[in-house]
């Protein structure tokens, strides 16, 4: 019998353990985050339990069952420096709860748990250890790494224990594992559930991102003394761009698949009030589950972004951040998710993921899915982030319904 | 006979004498500003004039003619710092040349050359000795004023025997001149004259401004995770906005007295690409030779602001920064003027001024007008400010043409 009151009080320990009065601070690969891991592997043991590292510094914790074909229940403990007391956690502590549930049974098949090491990306890699285990990693760019402060990642992997150049061998032992599917529960970082009315949600996927930055090279020149005509304002030319781009992302949302494009970054030079903008930076951060509808959103910012240089006199050249397809998730799973979180809370809607999580990852190597908690003041990554506890515990109570389901499902395909 | 290359010389003396390698060194109220006025009084003094001070430091010389009905020619030796070699000295050395022409003669009027101290605003208060002629000096701002390094400007005029608080006093010395017209030649400091192939040009007023800071307040948020209709996206409801004004100014350019609108200075919060903004501060800065064009400017733009916020979901306040009425200038002047340089270079076109100048505060109290020259590069203020020594000269002649078109038509009239 799922207990998500056990799971909320859990989460509070943890907090208090691990958080200051500026949030949490499980930051990957610091005395703190080995603070919640050690309190988690006494939780682990408490179910007769002990969890085994990989060469990522991965956390597994394995439950047999009859048959090794293997569920995989994922999340993350670490956070960003001052987050949030639920981002990464819910999902490891809904996946005890999982394991406190089905336990105590005759398991027709294996249940693993994992908590991913890094997913925060400390050292400038979201995902590193998912990525590692599913055989993505970038070596030379692991190498390379530092945190914000000059730490290397090699040197934090060696005060671990781990050799950076080991890392490609947690793929050697997620392929070990006979996985036929990964389920991860999280907060949906987002305001759509909450706007909805709805306290959990089925993830379809997490988008593809395209992420870009604009340079636009004008001429500075006097606010007074240049008539419109002479202008070669670099600033309106990327203005005109982000309007542009804000309409193509609604036509293209209108006709199917949801496309969000974002100008976060805009630079402007000298910057001054009095003079025409001779320079201007913008980023461009475009996202969908589609990979068509993404490819259809680059060339209508490429379209846009020539017209804004051509009406406004200024060049433009453009320069990839970085990016990385769409990856929808598994049909079978998705259904099944939408049956837990309509039968535990009434209905079910359907939703892709904006960020990338340690799913999107698994989702290229075996059916995976995830399941939304709402997020209702939208908030993440900071102390404010919050859902309140009624919501909360119908999420983790749909996941382990899910992981229910999925134990079936998965039975009796062996 | 006017000797346009004695003129020239004069100012590559001048430079000479007061730049360094990072350009024009004339700050007023420095010792380099005062080594060029003390050059400018042996210039005068090869003449046998003497210059005598008024009580906001500008610099006045007489040439006495049989009536007291006098003929003001003005401009500022004083530069920016790392400034050009003609902005402001173009003009006073232009005057000395008429003096010369001029004084060999036996004058009808009386002609009288300023050397206005400040023009350039060194304490944040732009056209400080010819505001306080005009009898126009906020004393309370003149009282608080500071340099960039902090230097108050009440410690600098004492360094040179000046009292702020005698600063209005000035005022009474302008009115005891019988003052009939004031003519001033500068150099374009922008682009139009050049994009007409014309080496001079008639100015026919000096544009008002309208300069205000934007605050849009929206809110940030999660570039994946927050669909397009919940977004509260501040930078675009900025960049709404200054399309629109750029649209607005054409309209209202199009319809016949030309209006200019500057977005200069942006700042969005918080600045990274994958956050929607939650805050944009945009500068508007809005110019006009017609007053009632530009307030159908500043109309168009609280329209455009209103509408950028309200289709974003965004709030929008206003800050006036700075404000000056439009100064046209007087017609029977800038038809001698044109008549000048059309005589002289055999075209003459008519334009504004942008930026503001000393003949803006005489032309509230006389008849007034300028003749710029051409800009080629359209630049000032930096030491790539240049024009052509050929073009220079055309424009010295049409202005002690100018000098001596008014003394007739002064002459004509007392």
């Amino acid at each position: 019998m799922t207990d998500a009151s056990r799971v909320i009080g859990d989460l509070r320990e943890l907090g208090a353990l691990t958080s200051n009065d500026q949030g949490a601070q499980r930051v990957a690969w610091t005395p703190v985050w080995q603070r919640a891991r050690t309190w988690f592997a006494e939780k682990l043991a408490a179910l007769g339990l002990h969890a085994e590292r990989d060469e990522a510094g991965n956390s597994w914790a394995t439950l047999p069952g009859r048959s090794p074909a293997t569920i995989i229940l994922g999340s993350h403990l670490d956070s960003v420096p001052d987050g949030g007391w639920l981002d990464g956690s819910l999902g490891v502590l809904a996946a005890l709860e999982a394991l406190r549930v089905y336990g105590t049974r005759d398991l027709p098949v294996t249940l693993r748990l994992v908590d991913w090491a890094d997913e925060e990306g400390r050292f400038g890699m979201s995902l590193l250890g998912s990525s590692a285990a599913a055989g993505r990693i970038d070596l030379d760019a692991a190498r390379a790494a530092r945190d914000r402060n000059g730490l290397t990642l090699v040197d934090a992997l060696r005060d671990h224990d781990l050799n950076v150049d080991a890392l490609p061998d947690a793929h050697q032992h997620l392929r070990s594992i006979d996985a036929r599917a990964y389920l991860e529960l999280h907060i949906e970082q987002g305001p759509v559930l909450a706007s909805l009315g709805a306290p959990a949600g089925v993830v379809v996927g997490t988008f593809g991102v395209e992420r870009y930055m604009l340079q636009f090279a004008g001429q500075a020149a006097h606010a007074g003394s240049t008539p419109l005509p002479l202008r070669r304002d670099a600033f309106l030319a990327a203005a005109q761009m982000a309007i542009e781009c804000r309409e193509a992302a609604r036509r293209i949302s209108g006709a199917g698949t949801a496309v969000v494009c974002t100008s976060g970054f805009v630079h402007v030079q000298p910057n001054i009030p009095t003079a025409i903008p001779g320079a201007c930076e913008m980023s461009l951060d475009m996202r969908s589950l589609d990979a068509a509808a993404l490819a259809s959103m680059v060339a209508a910012a490429r379209t846009a972004a020539a017209r804004g240089a051509a009406d406004n006199q200024v060049s433009v050249e453009w320069r990839r951040l970085w990016n990385i397809d769409p990856q929808p998730f598994d049909a079978t799973l998705v259904q099944l998710c939408e049956d837990a979180v309509r039968e535990e809370t009434g209905q079910a809607h359907r939703l892709p993921s904006g960020p990338v999580h340690d799913a999107t990852e698994m989702a290229a190597l075996m059916p995976s899915v995830m399941l939304f908690a709402a997020s209702p003041n939208g908030l993440s990554h900071c102390r404010e982030e919050n859902t309140p506890d009624d919501i909360l515990e119908q999420a983790i109570r749909a996941y382990v319904r899910l992981v229910g389901k999925t134990i079936e499902r998965v039975t009796s395909d062996v």
